[in-house]
């Protein structure tokens, strides 16, 4: 921490004031302390003399009393010296304190640049700083311990780790270079094939979990299909009133969309009402069926909606119109029957058995419920279903998810890399070309933690740390 | 501060999460120590062994690393141990900490809790408890001042001198009684009269502001008057046009009524719009009219539009009946000439002049302003009109606003028992009922300031406090 960049001292409130008791304004860089002085008078003594992480009671003449946290560099979030002014939450201190602030020498910090320097002094990664803002946007319990895994450096341990072995492996093909006459062989190529399949197959999987992640941080989306009037929006609203007041609580949950965002057992689910499907030539209801139809394929479940009070003929056709639209390699399948409650229970289950024979014949996966969300009669099994069916997304798990699409790109780009360092050992191509395709590998890598660019003079550093060679 | 009240465990979030950067939840009480560090673990040591005013860098496991803040007893808002834990600004992790933190033993506070301890602790009296929601929903410079005056204990401390001259009169009076065969008279009839007098003008002084704290709190009543389409609306928009940023910034602004409420050089006004007045005989409309006369009587400036492009005589009809409903010993009247710019500068110079003749003719005081709303001309002008109109309320002076009803209400009972008194002893009643008048009017007092009520033992107290009588 020697090299600590302090910046220009900033502002910024830290909570939105007006509402709560309390409310914070923080103040981070080189003249923080003499600036912070400058607003606030302690009862005795100076905040520049103030130890760090002790509360001091000041007053901000004619505007209010208030406590002062004061943190020394490098111990604060930013690594700067920083100071936290908390006082009574109301919107009128709030400005003018911080105008105040800004009278005395303060400059107005840009979104994020708190964390920004944190990440410039070296108190987190780029991974860690992007997690901070998904951690306080997290709202069930998975997108929480995803962020919050990040956040903690899990993801920037396992890529770091991923990069090493890369590192590794330039290193001991450089070496080959600089005893190129001599024709040694450092890296065994079997070896380092075979750590180079373990290492992309490694990062294929990261990438792989990208599905997951954004399922986990922006909901698994559920597409609920089925004919008009079978009751599609009837179970929207089932769904939603099962959890109305966290729905609601959310600031920035959009309500005016046809999709809502609910917590089921710590998994967010986005369901998606869609315009109801059936056989037509008509040519702009053709247009809102293609919607559908698109919609669905975007969704990771399918709640199939059908209307046991039609008739045996409408329920076999809707039945296979759906079953034809979903991709059962990547997508599950949820068959609503739904009306229950104003048929006959023989006619019911007259007609279950014939889905069921249907299912059985074309087999493929899908479970099926009776429901009648009208009454709320099924929709809870449903929910216990929808989470059953994502289990492998709760909190628990100690699998890392990749939610950012930045760090996805930049895994994929490993990825080729390394296929492209393979094919080059594989077809013969000379060791400086294999190098050239590790070196991107690591340097995508790198780009996801924020490290600087590799440069040879990293890849030497490594050689005669691990590789003692006795010259 | 020995006879601390130490309550049970308290706790609650101090900050709204789900927005900014850091979000806090507080708790308070016997074992707060002790709850914190069943939640929260530190780096070393435990929160029970940690100085008061000091911070520490913990860890609440699996959900985030929090910064604590430790506030021993009498040393801290409540007066009681207190700690609050500082963390990434998310709802999820607010609310799993407080759900962690209940079931480590905490109870959720109740509204006002703290403060309420804070009350019963000694750390402010009732009025400065009440001023703390005041502060925090302050929005202008003016109600700031107001709700920070009374925190810092300005209103409290002017009360209290009051007061304490009305037990020393108290004191005097209880005296006689005890020697009341001797026929003493240890209080002057003369100076107590005296002493009354000056005590009930102040406390009726203090009341009397509370239109004016009123005012400043909730916003000058301003009615916007005319008749229909004089451009009323088009003022309003105008007005709200001028500050949009800043009433649209305020949450709790409601802005599907007709009322808006702008900020003028720190002063807030509260803009009502009226239904078009005119003469007329129909019932129905009689009493859309009658409505805009009690909106007209319970404002405190009244902006009168006149259309410069009507008849001359519609003009003068208008005009006539707005003065006649406007209380000139109350309000104010700011005459608006609208629509300056659809007329002949000459015939609108003619109209002025007719206006001013009127207006001299009546020996009324009011101000005449030339408009054209629309266009946007003569409203800053109309703005600093009204703040230099009610400048009495800019926020550097030092006079005492009162701005709760309920402390207005115990000033007049005050004020009434003050009456009793003197009455009583200008009737020879005896001392001892004049007493119990006084008492009442110190009671009144008290409960502005949330003391005990007075009783005879503080009395005594005073006595021999004051006047050592050599017994």
């Amino acid at each position: 921490m020697n090299n600590l960049l302090i910046g220009d001292t900033i502002v910024a409130p830290a909570t939105i004031p007006g509402t709560g008791a309390i409310s914070i304004v923080r103040i981070s860089g080189s003249d923080c302390f003499r600036y912070a002085d400058a607003v606030v008078q302690l009862r005795s003594g100076s905040i520049s003399e103030c130890a760090g992480y002790t509360i001091h009671y000041g007053e901000v003449s004619g505007l209010d009393d208030v406590l002062v946290s004061v943190f020394r560099a490098p111990h604060s979030y930013t690594g700067e010296d920083s100071v936290e002014i908390s006082f009574h939450a109301s919107w009128y201190i709030a400005e003018e304190l911080v105008r105040r602030l800004m009278v005395a020498g303060c400059r107005m910090a840009q979104p994020g640049e708190f964390t920004r320097r944190a990440f410039l002094n070296g108190k987190m990664d780029l991974a860690q700083a992007e997690a901070v803002a998904d951690l306080i946007s997290s709202k069930t319990a998975a997108s929480h311990k995803v962020a919050y895994n990040q956040l903690r450096g899990g993801f920037s341990t396992e890529l770091a780790t991923l990069r090493n072995e890369l590192v590794e492996m330039t290193s001991l093909l450089e070496l080959e270079l600089d005893f190129s006459e001599e024709e040694v062989e450092f890296a065994d190529r079997t070896r380092l094939l075979d750590l180079m399949d373990r290492t992309r197959s490694h990062v294929l999987r990261l990438a792989d979990s990208f599905k997951y992640g954004n399922a986990v941080k922006n909901g698994v989306p559920v597409a609920i299909v089925g004919a008009t009037n079978v009751g599609k929006s009837t179970l929207m609203n089932a769904l939603v009133g099962e959890d109305r007041a966290l729905v609601s609580d959310i600031a920035g949950t959009t309500r005016d969309t046809v999709e809502e965002v609910i917590n089921l057992d710590g998994i967010p689910f986005r369901f998606i009402d869609t315009a109801g499907i059936r056989e037509t030539d008509e040519t702009v209801e053709l247009m809102g069926i293609e919607r559908t139809f698109r919609k669905i394929s975007e969704a990771e479940i399918v709640i199939g909606m059908l209307d046991m009070s039609a008739q045996d003929s409408t329920i076999k056709s809707n039945l296979e119109l759906m079953v034809s639209k979903v991709d059962f390699e990547k997508q599950k399948l949820v068959l609503c029957l739904n009306k229950v409650d104003l048929v006959d229970e023989k006619d019911v289950n007259k007609n279950v058995s014939t889905i069921n024979d249907f299912v059985i014949s074309i087999g493929k996966e899908l479970v099926i419920l009776k429901l009648a969300a009208k009454r709320g009669l099924g929709v809870s099994e449903l929910c216990s279903t929808l989470s059953s069916l994502e289990s492998h997304l709760i909190p628990n798990s100690e699998t890392t998810f990749v939610t950012n699409i930045r760090h996805y790109e930049s895994l994929l780009r490993t990825a080729d890399s390394l296929a492209d360092a393979r094919l080059a050992i594989t077809s013969g191509i000379p060791s400086d070309l294999v190098a050239e395709d590790l070196r991107r590998a690591i340097s995508s890598l790198n780009q996801i933690l924020g490290a600087d660019l590799i440069d040879p003079e990293t890849v030497l550093q490594n050689i005669f740390k691990n590789h003692c060679i006795g010259k």
